[in-house]
């Protein structure tokens, strides 16, 4: 077993140091690497194959509530990132500027995008015209480059790879509308598919998108007690038609400004999957997102009819289809299991090892005695739990344990944010929960900006936001005293 | 009828002029639009989700054979880029560079990516150490940039989307057979979903791929006679490996150098598709690449059931599962027909228009007549042959209106290229043919770059390629007169 260790070894112990046992995660569970671009990271095969699944399972989910792709360019000349003043104030600050094209200087300088809410009001303004026109619900998948000064993996990085989302209404309802379905979409999604509970709210003013009415995020916890931002919708009301003339003719024929929207997520996911399911072993991989769900490890494979055993045993699993939707949704496409069967010349032992640190959801053992007994042996990643199965059962039991684990992972990480999610009535209390107790606090706040900047201040703890689901746990603002107009949850945040 | 006229007068016809016809077609079919960013443009619905199903089919087709996406940076910094002497030459000319980051300047500065061989050489580099890392199949969807002075919609733009894969090989042997392999799923590809006959062959040294050893192409016969390079494999040999360091050690434990291929397809194929089966009511789609295959058109809609009637029938058809591989193939994901209802208060009429203007391969008129007589009319785009089907056969008729139409599509082009395909002995013959008909030109070359040249000078013509099927049209070299060493096809290229 000392191949296996040494694996093993390598990774630093959560409780040891969170932040190196993360860096120690993408890197041996070869999500990513480290590029000589700096900022820039390489997204590795089996990185961008969970990014794949993100991809194909929120644009379907897109796709049913009537939103359509487009592809905008990938620069923006600089008048235009300026029409906007909240929204270029915001940005402008942290773009990668092109200045020369070929040989020449531009005339103008331009950015690569940071986000692409210019070029759609740009490309609206023409394109809308009547109120037939309206909605327009476009979305892009697409990389946008923000120049930060530490980046991380997946968490924060310069270029980045996104769905932006950008809608046009008639009325300001509808916009409204619309920003929350998609929250809850994200939130849906997240919860479902990603075992990963999260918080829905509205930011404050002061954590809000530049240039939007209102932000809504979703919020999630992490293992270490931190938050993760991991989605937003904005509702931009008509500050962007204004300042890029989008009107419409309404039905009076009389010219009316839209009302717009925009709402992204990012491969800041994979990191919060990481930081949500991981362990001391590695990666765990909620089984509807995991590219391999089923990983077949022959024993004592140079026996005669292992490995062909193995391949059959991936062949019937491939091909398996469901008749239960469950099973349906938990292959994503309802397109059997994705399974793979490792027969390289390594140690089975080893081959668990790799199995668990890429966090893969179950694996299947098989070996001479097992052909022999009709049987192999199922082990789970996230528990460890070992069955032994009748071969006859296999495709049953596997459908039943990644439903299982599925549902047991997201209850998990509901647990744990729940017991990490404290209340404070006083400052005292506050200040103590944040200095000794990592996760998000629920407190009261009278809604001014100075008692948010002073929070931050003495705790470094930031609104992460104003949640739907208000409680009153007191009269009085948290910090000033004075009357309180909604519960915050606040954390420190990546 | 005055307001269908009024959409279909506004297209230039063919005839009159072609490139105004383009122009047209990908502006009323809707699948661009011009942006204020010059050179670059927005792909909008219709033409994305022609990309979508291009993305989707070719991605499938890599996966069968082994390749594995990933994602790189998009930015390269200059001294990345000049590692390979040749490739610098060819490349650096033609990239946007960026300069600053933030409020700073870059101490180094970084272009966009114009292709990115150098970013997968430099992480190969790394990332492969032994025999048992090779071969390594890597590909990315991406969008690159280059930097051209004179632009059209999807043929040429500054920014275009594109896949590129990127593979390393332990032997040359193993490299040159990938890079055949693509070439020919390239091939397959167009053939069998864009219903595009190509010509598969080798570039010529002036024209192949900056750095490469060798650079395949398939090249495609508009409708207008002119040639369109329409996706390329190139074989590197060891070249990049030694500029880059990529090396490996064998299983004698000895060092050596990996080799290396790269191949690529872009959005240009849209172009193709455009010119090579649109006519003057516009664009014309094949129905396996079809993001909409059936639109379905209620007759006087406002009487009693027939939108109801209309809605069924799309149920119906999206429901449909056929059990013969030919309909999965169709359906592309193997998931019922791609269909719409055109429920708007336009006029019949209109929406027949619009319907031949988009491409859309069939449509299905339904009215109250045809309900009473369990009816309904399909009409098909490419060829307007109209059938009366029963209600009851309309899966079955469409499965087989829509595979004959893809059939004939292909074989209309491939007459198309046959009869646009001329063999020039003398010199004097080719310069007739390439003066006044447009099309190929086969004929023989000595090897000598001069005499490409001279032809290119003359006539305008370039070398297309060297195809793989060779014919032995004379002995000597149709310019100098020299020993003959090769057939090669000529035209005048997109």
């Amino acid at each position: 077993m000392a191949e296996e260790k040494k694996l093993v070894e390598s990774i630093t112990s959560m409780e040891e140091d969170f932040a190196q046992w993360y860096t120690d995660v993408v890197r041996k569970a070869e999500l990513v690497d480290y590029s000589n671009v700096k900022g820039c990271m390489v997204i590795k095969p089996a990185g961008y194959a969970i990014w794949e699944n993100i991809q194909k399972e929120l644009d379907r989910r897109f796709k049913e509530t009537g939103v359509e792709n487009v592809y905008m360019p990938m620069l923006i000349p600089e008048s235009l990132l300026q029409k906007e003043k909240d929204h270029v104030e915001g940005f402008a600050p942290e773009v990668a500027w092109v200045t020369h094209g070929g040989l020449e200087p531009l005339q103008e300088r331009m950015c690569i995008r940071p986000t692409s809410e210019t070029l759609f009001c740009d490309f609206y303004a023409n394109d809308i015209q009547s109120y037939r026109d309206l909605p327009r619900l476009y979305n892009q998948w697409c990389s946008v480059m923000r120049w930060e000064k530490t980046t991380r993996p997946f968490l924060r990085s310069r270029e980045f790879l996104w769905q932006e989302g950008h809608t046009a209404h008639a009325t300001e309802e509808e916009a409204e509308a619309r920003t929350e379905q998609m929250l809850h979409l994200y939130a849906d999604f997240c919860e479902e598919v990603l075992a990963m509970p999260v918080i829905r709210g509205r930011k404050t003013d002061k954590e809000k998108f530049a240039g939007a009415n209102a932000t809504y995020t979703i919020e999630a916890l992490m293992h270490d007690g931190k938050a993760l931002q991991s989605g937003t919708s904005h509702n931009f009301g008509d500050g962007f038609a204004k300042a890029f003339e989008i009107q419409y003719t309404d039905k009076d024929n009389k010219l009316q400004y839209v009302h717009q929207t925009s709402w992204g997520m990012t491969t800041r996911l994979i990191g919060a999957i990481i930081m949500v399911h991981g362990d001391d072993s590695g990666l765990v991989l909620p089984p509807r997102i995991a590219p391999v769900q089923v990983m077949v490890i022959p024993i004592q494979q140079k026996k005669e009819g292992v490995l062909e055993k193995a391949y059959e045993l991936r062949d019937r699993l491939k091909a398996f289809r469901s008749g239960t939707a469950e099973a349906g949704a938990m292959a994503m496409a309802g397109s059997g299991f994705r399974v793979k069967v490792d027969d390289t010349d390594k140690s089975p032992g080893w081959k668990f090892s790799e199995q668990e640190m890429r966090g893969i959801p179950v694996r299947v053992e098989i070996g001479p005695k097992d052909i022999a007994n009709g049987q192999c042996v199922i082990v789970r990643r996230d528990t460890r739990e070992k069955l032994v199965v009748s071969l006859e059962e296999l495709e049953e039991k596997l459908v039943e344990v990644l439903e299982t684990m599925q549902s047991e992972m997201l209850e998990r990480a509901r647990k744990h944010q729940q017991a990490h999610t404290y209340t404070a009535a006083t400052y005292k209390e506050f200040q103590d929960i944040a200095e000794h107790k990592p996760g998000f606090i629920k407190a009261m706040w009278c809604g001014d900006a100075a008692c948010e900047e002073k929070i931050k201040e003495d705790t470094t703890c930031t609104s992460r936001c104003m949640p739907f689901a208000q409680e009153e746990i007191a009269e009085t603002c948290i910090c000033c005293g004075k009357k309180a107009k909604t519960m915050v949850v606040w954390g420190k945040a990546y």
